[in-house]
């Protein structure tokens, strides 16, 4: 098992297997369909690929690519309720479907699942595992306080935006692929470049989440456009258009951001161009390469050629969009 | 340190010394605010007991005692949420004092504390105390599903309720009991003895705890006494006097239970009486003393002359009230 499509097809198997049917339904179910939801498994499919770059035991690769998998699911129904978000990959949120307290706990639930693939450990990888799992579950838990400061702070600046991404999405990738490489004895510094690789790809990827709300191809984005500009967020587009504008573009700026009665599609129509005119779109375009570029550099530490590190190459290019 | 005094005036100070003069404020605050509110302490006291009688390493014992004590407060905070508490200890709630979404969050980072002072542990300790706590963990939030399900459940048995309390009551103490043991190398036997031990003290203090609701001082009882009849919580005492009751009796029980515009105190005064009338009284006093019986009967196990388990023996007397 070592191309990215077998590992996909390894962990859609294995997250089929796991067993939710316990009692009491009320608190498993609502796990069962959060983890039947798909996505596209990136977490756990890093962890196996630097797991078997380095040779680590399967079993154990396996628990600790299944914790990551259900943590990161864990967050997402918690945020999702937090959030008030009706639906997730065009489901029902389970705040939703059930009610809210079945969400809190059963996304409780979840973590103390995660913990459980990680305590399949042997002794030692767990005294290595388990605090690195730890560090990277309170950075989301502090990234989501941020992205919730944010959202009342008028004045945020890009570095801190992208210390709020890193935390809340790019230190769960970072902490995949070095958990795997260690599973495999990997010495401290590949496992670093590995982590730092997860790192810049993750602020990549982020930020052309963010362009791509404004930018994408509905059908390629996988969610409606303009759902960002809509609901007034401060992204990377948002915060680097602002810093740009002039004092005339900021005033339509924030026209349009307390304009709840504008027909949407005006809306973003409006906000894009404003985007593009004062070069948030140059700006973030620039920041998605510089942090593409930093995460290669950081697997050309391991190896120059690529031999060792094709996939993780492959699924970079994928992450960007490049392949499609 | 081998008295209960001794013992808890270490987790005290322990306590106010964990350091959550951390950023985000908004994640941390509300941690730190939820760790002073006070309790009894109860569990890292039984964790750090069995500790000692064990001559467990105190700084493990330490961490794994905060471990504890930590969850505990955790399952205490999104427990408020989840039963829109607005009090508890005399304080208001997070999600009262901040708001629901930072009760969440907050709550969630809890347990990631807990499981950070888990991740102190040396590795073999971890590899064998990790997967009891999480065994504990998950039975709890087994319990607290059980609960919110027997809300809206008629035919509640007293087996099920116990069950229930077994599992969101007992098991935390009994853990915390194991776990100290273990930490210091104490036998498979007597650890379960200590295991078991907490779980029939733990239902005979959660049933002492329904008995007070009726019959308790307010003064002593910590809380206002009835409040279980007021919202019509199917406890111990309510179990008992159903299963007990004549059909007028349940036709007056019903009447109570769903009036909503009677005065406080001839509400809890009628079902009050209708409790002592029907014998549900004294079959709560019965296996009340039947459980304190069972919890005592396993520390013979480990020691006939308690000269060991004298601390343990003292503890639960005090849990049961019956050195005040």
């Amino acid at each position: 098992m070592k191309t990215l499509k077998e590992i996909q097809e390894y962990i859609t198997h294995t997250i089929q297997h796991l067993d939710w049917n316990k009692a009491p339904r009320g608190l498993y179910e609502p796990i069962e369909y959060t983890l039947e939801g798909g996505g596209k498994r990136v977490r756990p499919a890093l962890l196996l690929l630097t797991a078997s770059m380095y040779n680590a035991n399967l079993e154990e690769a396996t628990a600790a690519a299944m914790a990551v998998e259900i943590f990161h699911n864990f967050t997402l129904l918690h945020d999702d309720v937090m959030d008030k978000s009706d639906t997730r990959r065009g489901r029902k949120t389970v705040h939703i479907k059930w009610n809210e307290n079945t969400a809190i706990l059963s996304g409780d639930q979840m973590m103390i699942e995660a913990y459980s693939q990680i305590a399949k450990l042997s002794a030692n990888k767990l005294k290595i595992v388990l605090p690195l799992f730890n560090k990277m579950a309170t950075e989301i838990c502090e990234g989501q306080q941020y992205d919730v400061d944010f959202e009342t702070q008028d004045d945020v600046t890009i570095p801190e935006y992208t210390e709020m991404i890193r935390l809340k999405t790019a230190v769960l990738l970072a902490t995949a692929l070095k958990i795997g490489a260690l599973l495999g004895n990997a010495d401290e510094t590949e496992a670093q470049a590995l982590y730092d690789f997860g790192i810049n790809i993750g602020l990549a990827f982020q930020i052309k989440d963010d362009y791509l709300d404004v930018y994408g191809d509905e059908k390629t984005f996988g969610k409606p456009i303009g759902g960002d500009i809509l609901c007034g967020k401060k992204t990377y587009m948002w915060l680097s258009a602002w810093k740009n504008a002039g004092e005339d573009e900021r005033r339509e700026l924030m026209g349009w951001l307390h304009n709840q009665e504008a027909i949407p599609s005006d809306k973003i129509h409006a906000v894009r161009n404003i985007y593009t005119k004062v070069g948030a779109s140059k700006e973030c375009e620039v920041a998605m390469e510089e942090y593409h570029q930093k995460a290669v550099a950081e697997l050309d530490k391991i190896d120059k050629n690529g031999d060792k590190t094709q996939e993780l190459r492959n699924l970079a290019e994928n992450l960007m969009g490049r392949n499609k």
